[in-house]
């Protein structure tokens, strides 16, 4: 069922260091991307596939990580992703890329999922710095990175509590807790 | 495999209008879109459900269908669309949605799929008309309108010619046609 494989599609930033993924995987979850809506048909998203651990290292220090965990600076070393994929948009195909990064990017992390890899959409980016690493031309605009990997922390979703606080936070076990809206707060009316 | 169901999932826009979408199935559908990712966890997304017949008859004249099929104005009356899901972004909770309503809607649409059922997801909306005909308060914005029923027509995807149009088509028999680029065109580089 579909609904097991979105539930168990976490947004995971610890992982096995030690478990790779490859470059053939990556492809794989790309092209349920490439085979996802696209506004207009236009298709402007592209893509760059990292999985060796001296590209990884490279791609590493241009994210952020988990905003609200503020005693925690992102995965050390040893739970690093192995891989990552860097969506881009095309604006030589259409300027603004709409939604069609958030559609791809679901299709390719429940792909993953589906393989008992997991991961993260990562949106805080050090955009100029991570497009000279890359060395994209001016007209590939970083949209997100998904960083990819064996998951190796567990996930908690939650109830939201009388104060509305969304925060996720870390229990005193390392266990990942990620407070969600009701379905009865998210369906404003049935007409 | 989740590439089945992402293949099967095209864009259907003729549905057979005799067979219905129930709200239970809306609410496990919207259920799939709650629970998957969102920027910062801020879970800005908010619905409107439809599945009667008069409630659908309101909302169809407010979205436009298929800008490249400049001979139809959209399903006609027997194959339109017997449910909506009309995704809003909540400004007090975040002024913009980024790409979370790409993201619930393509679980949304999977989901959709793997029950039978096939749709579109619709940008081109007369928002503030639609907004009023839902009476909707000024803080909760249309994103997308995800329309759905059980498809009554075939989409096939085609590789992209030589000219490089993206647009789709249909051909004598009213099969929909849909060029997609692929997989070596959108892949960058592998690093």
């Amino acid at each position: 069922m579909l609904r097991d494989l979105v539930l168990k599609n976490r947004s995971y930033r610890r992982f096995h260091q030690d478990q790779p993924v490859s470059e053939e995987t990556l492809r794989e979850l790309v092209d349920l991307g490439r085979l996802s809506a696209s506004g207009s048909n236009l298709q402007p998203l592209k893509y760059v596939l990292a999985c060796t651990p001296e590209v990884n290292a490279r791609i590493f220090p241009y994210l952020a990580w988990a905003g609200y965990l503020k005693d925690w600076g992102g995965p050390a070393e040893g739970e690093r992703p192995m891989a990552y994929v860097v969506i881009l948009g095309d604006t030589t195909i259409r300027a603004d890329a709409g939604v069609d990064h958030g559609i791809a990017a679901q299709s390719i992390l429940l792909g993953a999922t589906e393989r008992g890899l997991g991961g993260c959409m990562i949106g805080a980016i050090k955009r100029d710095g991570l497009a000279r690493e890359l060395e994209l031309p001016d007209h590939l605009e970083i949209l997100l990175v998904i960083a990819l990997g064996v998951p190796a922390e567990t996930v908690v979703l939650e109830e939201i509590g009388a104060d509305g606080d969304i925060q996720y936070y870390r229990d005193d076990e390392s266990v990942h807790h990620v407070p969600k809206r009701s379905l009865g707060k998210v369906i404003v009316s049935v007409l």
